[in-house]
């Protein structure tokens, strides 16, 4: 794994009046690249075998440059080009995926946040110790499957974009639909309506929400939608379709703007500011945006079912603001959030501050 | 209850060029804070125990200055401090909710909007009375319990944020789930889909939608998320799920924004009209913002199943404009379109007419 | 049927610095009018009886000028009074289906776009030709109602938002439910989460997505709001309402806005290349706005269960831009962007490339 020293040291030989802000071209690079832009950065599209046509079908959002790859793992071994061009890496889901955590976490490019969390955020173990120490209340979790009497959702480790997640309500469900070579989770499937809020805390920021250093943010929530869990009930109810071996599946394949009771403001916030301060205890801190996914019950109590350590997909709803961010600043997408935090910090001198 | 000539002699004390516009900080402050900011208001945060942290996030909408009470009984008692920062109160639903609607009719204090819709609206007889007999087309109400022979709602008075709701198929069913102390109302279920209208309702405006006084306006649709009810279709049928007494519950947890078809908007704006004239024959009419709750059936007919004559929380999605304001004047919020309300009242010398 | 040469020379006949857009005051007419103002164009709204008291609440949407019908048949008639006042038509669904598409035919008005599309969207049959040549997944279809042995929908010819649509699983179900009289189509019902894309081609603009000749942009996605298909799970499973003989319907009340994952992008600008380039090869191509209405499976797959080849409704929740077509320039609207097209075809001197 690469050390923060070394990346100060590339850090060190850019010159940083003309950084560039590179990204994998998917999952949120669209905002990415238009926030970065409108806050004066260059910007560099990493792609695989040729530059994605659609990008000529947004200007405001298409990279100056795209760098071609063979495939993600060149990104590894032509790092030294990337750093060349001053590039700082905005990592997100997919960049993370198609490189593989692993890898990620040995690229020789300074990358914005703080690449430990993905340690902590990969491991559903490790990211519930954080959350539950932090104080965050979360779905019960059982062991042992046979003390399934309620409707409990399973996920596969490493279970991606809601892909091999299922809801069985019993353990004869659970040993008909297991596939038992595969490691899983069984979570309580807590009633309630999802949101997925958007927070971003910058270690550098002093005006605003403060917390034991720097400041919080929201600035949006979402609702995934997913397939095709959302509309099977036009069919049938999931146990008249289970007879037919029709089963509800949770793969993400998009994102629905929504609000939140104003007087839950207050636990939002807490609770964001506690996951933080527990991430400086646990690994000297996140950095940047991240997401909690929740879901708020009956009661009006706000159940966190899983985090995510950096941009979401939910946050392209958002391209122009949303109705939290247009509170913060007219016209302020995540992806240009994290681009004014890079250019903050260069301002400020404090570049090492967000980023490792 | 305090009468229309002791508010107008507070007013009378009032230093016109500075009112401040002053709210309850929760359900929609965030709004009506920014909102009263854009038309130059100062603006005034009443809060109990601590001022909220969570308004250091959001610059815009942080009010200006906190009014800080003990419990909100306090408020009635230290109206007089309010008056002396020539405080104008805009009610919203918590802050009925919290201080009482009987303690809300005796404070002290100008309030923008009628005071006296508080007890049509908060009666579900006489708001029933009020709708109907201005000719707007409701879910059949039952007297009878034993009547039930297709799907209603349950509706306990005064059940606030959908708490208290719950839907039954027959009499039996009602029978297992109501609680014989409290007093309810039985309502046909409405097949369709729910649109919650916001309207504004101006005295003094002349340009525009013209009523027999005033003006009428569409400024925003939501959808309210209802907990669990919106999501518990993913793990059963109602009638699976009653059968391990797990019921739809009908708690508003946040909105979602949404638009109806063109060639409904003449019955909407009619539907608005004739609430608002009937208003003015039977208590001098609402002012300002009101929403009407709907379903809109497969056969497109609109049913009426609430009102609320207050600004509702699903204007929170539209800070900073929706597809509807947008055709009337950019960027204006329901928040805003309140404080724009009270300035030009104030210009016009008609403040008297847009206050209670 | 009219001739693009008599369209033509209506055309030679015009004003063109004083070009007026015309269309049916319904549908997407708010947007329509008010984009054509902030393209610098005059607006004629078409209204039966009397002009719509609606628009007074929009004044940035109102037209500049009523042309009122007894009719919508006296549209044709009264063609040439139009044609004084330099109208270019832009139809839409309410159009189209008010005037009926065999008349539309016959309008002695140049009208936006390609009215040969007309005849191949509004036939089922020829619709799935096109789309299926254009090599576009399509949810099977089959001819003998017998072979039902999934869930399938049913659609009669020439049902209109969603209305005369519905759901059966077998034979049974199809024969209790259809009306032997009317012509239909059985249609497989796809499990996944529906997505509806607005797309515009130009055949004149230059910079952009490139096609064989022309441009592609996305403007924008919703997702319809259908009565009462979307809110009957509250009360039922379909199994246990269809004993109440209760059944979803699909009426279209509203749209809702959302957005799809990003690695989506690629297939679907390919799509929307294959669709337009394949009407090119069989009519001479659409121009303008058309939406691909999909179902996206948990495998990620895109089915195309219908084509709309103007603008559509959806595009209404976009009045001031969406998170799409804020990254091709602001404030861009359907409504707007047919007005720009126009704009841009005049400067160009094109016209006729943009109209029919």
């Amino acid at each position: 794994m690469i050390t923060k020293k070394e990346i100060l040291d590339i850090l060190e030989s850019y010159d940083r009046d003309s950084i560039a802000i590179a990204t994998v071209c998917s999952h949120s690079s669209l905002q990415i690249f238009d926030g970065a832009r409108k806050e004066g950065f260059r910007t560099i599209g990493i792609c695989v075998g040729a530059p994605p046509k659609f990008y000529d079908a947004f200007p405001k959002a298409r990279p100056d440059e795209f760098f071609v790859v063979k495939d993600y793992g060149e990104i590894l071994s032509r790092a030294d080009e990337l750093a060349e061009k001053n590039a700082i890496i905005i990592p997100h889901g997919s960049f993370v995926e198609y490189l593989g955590a692993h890898n990620f976490m040995k690229l020789r490019l300074p990358s914005f946040g703080n690449r430990h969390v993905l340690e902590w955020e990969s491991d559903r173990e490790m990211s519930r110790n954080w959350l539950e120490s932090a104080g965050i209340k979360m779905p019960r979790q059982i062991k042992n499957p046979e003390d399934i009497d309620s409707p409990m959702m399973i996920k596969y480790y490493g279970a991606k974009g809601g892909m091999g997640f299922f809801v069985v309500k019993n353990y004869s469900d659970f040993r008909k639909r297991i596939n038992p070579a595969e490691k899983y989770t069984i979570q309580e499937f807590v009633l309630g309506t999802r949101y997925y809020m958007h927070y971003f805390y910058s270690p550098i920021k002093k005006d605003g929400y403060a917390l034991s250093r720097g400041t919080l943010e929201l600035l949006g929530i979402d609702r995934r939608v997913e397939s095709n869990a959302d509309e099977i009930f036009r069919i049938g109810s999931p146990t008249e379709l289970a007879e037919a071996e029709i089963y509800p599946t949770f793969v993400v394949t998009g994102n629905q703007p929504l609000m939140i009771r104003e007087s839950l403001l207050p636990k939002i916030f807490d609770m964001g500011e506690k996951v933080v301060e527990k991430s400086i205890d646990l690994f000297g801190g996140m950095i940047g945006p991240f997401c909690l996914e929740t879901v708020v019950t009956d009661t009006l109590e706000l159940k966190v079912f899983e985090i995510s350590a950096r941009i979401v997909a939910g946050t392209n709803l958002y391209i122009s603001g949303s109705p939290y961010s247009d509170l913060v600043e007219e016209n302020l997408s995540t992806g240009r959030r994290i681009a004014k935090e890079i250019r903050m910090a260069k301002q400020m001198d404090l570049l090492p501050e967000v980023i490792s």
